[in-house]
């Protein structure tokens, strides 16, 4: 009988296939988006001419009370509701009869199951948007709110020079915005303003997917550094600022512990959300053109991500909207070594080339550190005899504040300068959806 | 109060975050390795004088409740149930009172989500392990069946050289076994015949998981080609295999269509199952040492791998299994030009170097090619002005059993051959646990 | 001496640590960009009265003349230049003497690093473009030039309907024009139109670099499906396309055999780029902010990626305009068996519901391969026991050409909208930068 | 002429093409592995009557002559020497004519690729093994020389109970170690003791390769998370290590910096052995059975791989022997609050449930934290308003050397632990080849 091997097999149909084949479980998700497309496609086809009005009539009624029960939560499932197309279709059929079976003319499956996810993705990215929207704009309100407090920039995890916090809070700020890029991107596929120019490649092309799960990974490996920013900057070394107990949790072995698990679950979901835009891109390498079953797996690729993105965003609002800064731990953390850099402009001001007044300075470093004072604490004599250059008014260096203002160039740590990247991060706020 | 920004934030804990934060949707499934964990954990508590004797007693029995509810489906979950440790101690506490809290004295949740998870893969990988048995068996067995029927080998998808359909089979049940080096490597980590050598990294280190992941990625790779070669031989074109309806779906608009499903999904799961591979490794990369709660993302994987690999194999299976082989256009497909290494062979015995046998054979293929001839068609005439060596026994050459008879040695494609391989695939497969 | 441990660390330099530490072995290769980042900043120095007018002579004319010893292939590295900003500033030195040493003032590495990538990039993103729009216009004029050739539209590899060859073409082209999205991504990025909004975020930010990976990767994506289309097109059960021998190689064992390797490289080059890709993304995650060594990662994977595209773009535009293809072989594989949508067609134009008509059109697929009849084959009495709606005129179903002139909907199969489709993307190219 | 398009495509090879096409730039590292495999293939092919003595001697000295050319740096490549096959066969043939066709007698390129590859590998890792057994001795020898050394253990990067310095070596030491795992796999590949089971499989598999890159990424995972460890611990705030200046850069702005780059490196590194490793696999999925050209990929990821490999284990060693630890910080870091889970252990072995203990030390933490004292600092007669079981001896609970010595099992942090460990791991390193 063409089963010569595995006795589990006896009937026509595997149910261990079945299972494997469905797709209901996570795709009536999409059933809203569904109904829609049908409701627009039999308009369609009434304008063809391969519906009358009365049957037009009939279909979009039926798939009104469809719409209806799964709102509603009583649309009933059948075993052989294979996806969520074939389940809608079912029911409009049990409920009008033979004039549903006019609603796929000229219609395949594989349309629909584009057509659904690209409404679907349509209505759910303007959460995510709106919920980026409230991050931003909480990170612009901080960085207005504390621009007074000072504490050290830092590349390599080294202190480099003293910074203003607001500066730091805008640099996550900008880099969280790549969906401004994105929206552009997705504007043209979801809005339908333009057909698709090819008919093969309209059922197959899953770029808006694999662009939609890039994003998501650019951007969530964005939150994944301002996340490990915030948990150094929460140890008991750095102190620098606290987490609320909203974000934390304890220790059940520890009391002492709080720990920055919001923070660290930021951090991780990364992997998870890339680790999608990886798998779909493999599954679609080397695919044959038009449809093919492997594309299914498009869907539950989308909607994890989404989910990640949507709770990563909103808990990423909370933590920044009510953690707690130590301005006392920030600014003790500024040391005079910090101000060598501003040692050697002193120099270049007084004429010597960059290059030799960065050596002269490296020069007053080394000299600090033998003799184990704090830079700022080496007497003029001392400084002189590394360059003539120095003068009694080398003593206004060692100043924070001041070495601060002096970045005032766009994009800078001085206030003036923080103060015009908040406000163009208002102007893109404004421009962006509500 | 800490919460400057963000009006939502008014009780002491985030919703949002607590849902974000809690695993207990997933990791309920593993119950049973939780409440055997801490059946163990109390004896050793009992052993260390830290539990009485009747404590233990105490202790074991309401587990054994807790577990009773979960086996019955009566196992009520409260809100504050953050995970499935939690879930178990608090019902504990419900039945036995205070004496529960004993049972955590000296041990980390973090050990506990380990272990349970280690515990819960030994149990189920056995069971994968059964259905990769039960497939390599099917191919074996189905090796065994057809050896007569014999069919292109290709490389590069050109005709290569006749082969036995059971050669095929067998390149495939080969790939497939990865699990034999996964299992010994699986079995040193789960059945704990050795502990952990370092406290700080128990809790931390997740290569038995990025390993098990990496096995289903690698064998769902195999799965992937075995998949290409048979939805390849199953189109018009080829027409070698037909899958059962059991395994192939209809189309919704196209009534002559029969799609071989199944196959394009199992080759389109290695992009989930490697996605989730890619995606723990990155959650891993440049974390600090010990208990991160980025390591909660290491379960959703694992369960989803096992889940997928569960279906593949038992479907691939059933496909295997039932499909059925066309052997008149396997052999219709044997053309002469395949033996044109043979032909090479040929000047070869009769002492030619091979390289420039390789090339009269080559002649002899354009010379047929121009003359719109077969191979084997050229006369004797004809081959004798490429080479004096060719004699009137060249015609034996064009016999596509002798030819695949040639390849005796171990892992040819002769018979003897054939049925070496299936003997060593039955006694590897004997080794397997039952 | 600190050295307490292993014997080979004896000088205060670890020569493997150099070496591991150096990218000058790859970075010189954006030797020209890093002088004219150079220029410009030496320009701003200057108007910053940092710099003298004659001090910017100097500089500007031994810049010049560094450029012109990397251009002529004089140029001589020491061991001590580690990249090719310090090989540069090193080499002005020796040239024009101290008032190089004014050059860096105010400026760090990581800038120069970030700029002269991004320069590169607006370089050789442009040679890009010209390739793919190379390979585009070849594949439309190709279209243009072949679109009454018909052959099998397949879904699961599985015959469809009738469709153009040309149809299939230009679902390629479609496919191919990422770089339309990305061009315009790029042109912000790489033309400066803007200033970066924040300097702690302009020296670690590389969404620049995430974003031509991505593009790159999902580039090839696309390219691995057409490249897979070709190779199976070109398999002699198929033969719809023969490759030139420009692109073919042979076999060292198998006379007869012609290889599609170029096409086969094609679709393996995806895992090299998209690997690239993933590998950036994994450096980057979790990455505290500002410049971290770590970055240095991000310039072998875009030069990797830039000779990858720069070839397979052009290699792929040498197989589309050379390959033949085999119109003979192509209409053969159309049967009628493809026609019975049409027939569910020819039934709903006469009055009865698409699901009922695709039903009975199932019912004649089974009879006609009951009575192993071509569905063409089938009597009108035999149609009629099917349903009483066949007459006559059902015979006009069985006429390819027809089939496929009736997809007249822009992005058919039919000649008019072939047109549309070689006009609209025409009419892109045009407005692509020459 | 079938060049209908695209004028630079005049002659009968693309030049662009046969540069694609072409690998000898990168395989001629295996000059050495093609020699030797074609010696023992000639061997074989003398056993088998297809070569006289004679011949398999003029064979071998050629073989030998060509190998003395490599090994001089005097070996002169062809233009049409495509890979190392052809190159060392094309040379064989100009030293002793006619004979070297005889040695390709029944092996294709395909055979010599896979095999090259394997030879060169058994090669390679052996160097590999050494290395890493260095670094793991290093670490094995240092935790045995600092084992005094107390310092906070963290997880969460939270402060959580004291440790011996030792105890974080060794947890690295551990991890560091899935070569163990590898090498097993490796050993039963590469020393050939079995045969190939398949002859279609022995050109396609690519098993060996993918394991040996999955094994890189994870290596590097863990070489990660030790560099990110050390790169927190080294900074300022922390300041537990201090990496030696052959480790570490200066700034080119900031006098005083001193960066931990080759730790930054070591991080980043993981991201391009995961991407080779995601890209073979990428490139593998789908592929059809035996031998296609996408294949070839493969050697330019192991390369890579291995290379990054080498240079990564010796600048560990180098970093982890050099490094200096500051006792006194670390000493320093460790404060009474992590002493609440003894505090709670106090009260358990009075006879309280762990979990009441536990909230009993909570409140303990949480009243020192309001009085803003230090744990240690609260009054017996306030410990007691929290339980009466606290008498006097609580003092004893305040002596972190004593907390330590609690950890006695094995795998703790208690010096009879340590000791252990160090002991299990020279064990191990005794039985790693030398």
């Amino acid at each position: 009988s063409g089963k010569l091997w595995g006795g589990r097999f006896v009937g026509s149909v595997d149910p261990i296939m079945e299972k494997f084949n469905a797709s209901i479980a996570y795709d009536q998700r999409m059933w809203e988006a569904d109904i829609q497309g049908s409701k627009a496609y039999s308009k369609g086809l009434e304008k063809a001419g391969l519906l009358t009005k009365a049957e037009l009539g009939e279909i979009l009624c039926g798939l009104d009370k469809v719409a209806e029960e799964w709102a509603n939560g009583t649309f009933v499932q059948n075993p052989s509701d294979e996806d969520i197309h074939t389940a809608n279709e079912r029911r409009l059929k049990e409920l009008i009869g033979e004039t549903a079976g006019k609603l796929h003319t000229g219609r395949s499956r594989n349309d629909q199951v584009v057509t659904d996810l690209r409404l679907w993705m349509r209505g759910s990215c303007s959460a995510l948007s709106a919920h980026l929207r409230t991050l931003l704009t909480t990170m612009v309100e901080r960085a207005e709110a504390e621009k007074d407090v000072l504490f050290p920039g830092y590349t390599h995890l080294q202190r480099a020079q003293p910074i203003r916090w607001s500066h730091w809070i805008l640099s996550g700020a900008i880099a969280g915005n790549p969906l401004g890029v994105d929206r552009e991107l997705l504007r043209k596929e979801l809005n339908f303003s333009a057909i698709t120019l090819n008919s093969m490649d309209a059922t197959s092309e899953r770029d808006f997917v694999a662009e939609f799960l890039f994003w998501g990974s650019l951007c969530m490996t964005h939150l994944s550094k301002m996340a490990e920013d915030l948990i150094i900057y929460g140890t008991k070394e750095f102190s620098f600022v606290q987490l609320s107990d909203a974000y934390s949790t304890g220790s059940s072995l520890m009391p002492q512990k709080k720990n920055p698990d919001s923070l660290e679950l930021i951090r991780s979901k990364v992997g998870r959300v890339f680790g999608r835009c990886a798998g779909l891109l493999m599954t679609l390498k080397g695919l044959p053109s038009t449809y093919n079953k492997d594309l299914q797996e498009d869907k539950e690729a989308v909607f994890e991500v989404f989910d990640t993105m949507n709770s990563v965003l909103q808990v990423a609002t909370g933590i920044i909207s009510t953690m707690k800064i130590n301005k006392a731990c920030m600014e003790e953390a500024l040391s005079p070594d910090m101000l060598a850099t501003d040692l050697a402009y002193y120099l270049v001001r007084k004429g010597m080339p960059f290059r030799r007044a960065h050596e002269a300075s490296g020069k007053a470093v080394f000299m600090a550190e033998t003799k184990k004072l704090a830079l700022s604490q080496l007497s003029l004599t001392e400084l002189q005899t590394i360059s003539p250059l120095f003068t009694s008014d080398v003593s206004q260096v060692w100043n924070y504040a001041n070495s601060v203002e002096q970045y005032q160039a766009l994009g800078g740590t001085a206030q003036s300068s923080v103060d015009w990247q908040i406000q163009q991060l208002r102007g893109m706020l404004r421009t962006l959806p509500q």
